[in-house]
């Protein structure tokens, strides 16, 4: 424990794709309306060197300015949209925004690792998405996926994550030794703003669905990550202990913290030291989703509030050893195609 | 300040009401689709002395028990469920609520204020909600009103609290003098469960819709609580300041904190702390929302869970002052017709 820890970064996502990304998916959903005009995949051009500048000026610098190492990247949540269209559009859309990720990591074998956007969409069964999960698992080295709780774009029309629809995604990550990480897209309810509301209401309400029903039971090996430092679950965990035993549930420690990881995108002091106090160290993953929702300097602070590793290393109550573990042993531990990864380049 | 400070709980609900309520409700449900077997209201028998037992050996016992003075109280929030039935089922369901309610504050004057339910109805102009609302403030006393930002019970199909449709309803809380506490019932979305996600998620989806907006520019006196403390905003109030930044609006200070509350509601001493460390002490209301979602002990601790009060006690950085504040200060600026009350009381 004397080494300086590796620092992993499991949330992040390719916000800042070359332009030509968003222009094609323009096209595309305008094809959806007028097939005339729906686009070729090879009509998309981005070389290597438009993903290298769209990275090295942005996440690259930003981790070599703050210290982290290495961070797990997918592509971009808010962009996933799978509400948008069916299932082939999903399909072709999620194709290439996985390969444009797995191209990042080849350029930057040291510093990315590959999460993957399944085809999701809205009432359709999720087990449409094994072949893009397979494909990403064995040819881009995939080390976990986004799973999208709700396709439709926030109104929730598809059933929890216990139900047995989900069962074959499950399946999948057992057999791979992958975890999900529960990650919405943008939302197409004016109700919702996107990042200041819809992701941590997804947040509470996967842990929620995992609380009230016993999945890990099936599915004792599987992992999931709830992003944004669990959405209210840590701050509310008096109430969901309490909610636990009223259902007759064990105790969260045995009944979820087996399985489920919260990450630490949360952006101030605060919450962290919530985060940090109640949740127990060996469930806490570093991350900061950056360049993503937050990308201001705290007036406050005169950081970036999405600095997270800040706020972990000026915490009174966390040890060395805790710290290892936030941001390297526990990545190691839930992810161990990325432990295999890094012994395998010697780390 | 150097009196004892009057305890005020800001968030009750009449969760113990005679069984024969939710008999007779049970019996409109059926009549929506059945008229044959309509109850009438007329139909529904609750004596005083049903109120009172009903009462006493709940509420009344444990506020005793807890020590606090007087609960804002109003009808169940999960059994207002708007979005069963049409308006004048709505309606009608509503005033038998609010009457209930009103004959508890008839019986225990000194214990109990009236807050009104709405006669929401998904689709429907809140508009047609203002005689209810006037005959429970000029008839009731009522001191303030439950609004659901959501009358749908999970479909989330109406318009966020910035839009026009609710104006009306602000324009009379400004004329009475009255705040409104933002509160959703039952989920009819089995995505969320009520109490361990919906209410929560509302909680946040409210409070990012008011920072969005600019609501408080047209109403700069309307005051609104978020209850079960804030859903998920305290805990991410560096997002929330970050997503103001980013939308440029004004600090949340100026922007959100002379027109919203938070409740504490919150069921563990971890998140008390963070809520009155990171909400001003102005900002924060009393409350324990009891007998409600949460009603076990908790291992931990060998207290009820919803006995928030030992929480504000127990906090290392609350002066006497800021209790004050927390228990009846705040409340009796936020709610002046309670002020009214408890002043004409000589209190």
């Amino acid at each position: 424990m004397t080494r300086k820890p590796l620092v992993i970064d499991c949330h992040g996502h390719y916000t800042t794709a070359p332009e030509a990304l968003a222009i094609w998916r323009e096209r595309q959903i305008a094809g959806i309306k007028n097939p005339d005009v729906m686009p070729r995949v090879s009509e998309l051009e981005i070389s290597d060197d438009d993903i290298q500048n769209s990275i090295e000026t942005n996440q690259l610098q930003l981790m070599r300015d703050r210290g982290s190492d290495l961070t797990i990247f997918s592509p971009r949540a808010s962009f996933m949209s799978h509400h948008i269209g069916d299932f082939s559009i999903s399909s072709t859309w999620s194709a290439i925004c996985n390969e444009l990720c797995y191209r990042v990591t080849k350029l930057f074998p040291e510093s990315f690792a590959m999460a993957a956007m399944l085809p999701q969409s809205p009432g359709v069964d999720p087990a449409s998405c094994i072949p893009e999960l397979e494909k990403c698992a064995n040819e881009y080295n995939a080390v976990a996926i986004n799973l999208n709780p709700d396709p439709s774009g926030g109104r929730w029309c598809d059933p929890p994550l216990w139900d047995r629809q989900w069962y074959p995604i499950y399946e999948k990550l057992v057999e791979y030794d992958m975890p999900a990480m529960v990650h919405v897209s943008s939302s197409c309810n004016p109700s919702f703003h996107t990042t200041g509301a819809y992701y941590l209401n997804a947040d509470t309400t996967a842990f929620m669905q995992l609380l009230s029903a016993d999945l890990f039971k099936d599915f004792p090996s599987l992992r999931i990550i709830i992003p944004h430092g669990g959405g209210a679950a840590p701050y509310h965990w008096g109430r969901f202990r309490g909610l636990a035993q009223a259902l007759e549930k064990p105790l969260l420690d045995e009944h979820l913290l087996n399985n489920v990881f919260f990450d630490t995108c949360v952006y101030h002091q605060p919450g962290i030291d919530l985060l940090t106090e109640v949740i127990p160290v060996k469930n806490v993953l570093f991350a900061s989703e950056m360049v993503g929702a937050v990308r201001g300097i705290d007036p406050e602070t005169g950081s970036y509030f999405d600095d997270t590793k800040r706020y972990i290393e000026a915490s009174n109550s966390l040890t060395c050893a805790d710290r290892f573990l936030i941001y390297e042993g526990n990545a190691r531990r839930v992810y161990p195609r990325l432990d295999a990864q890094l012994k395998a380049r010697g780390l």
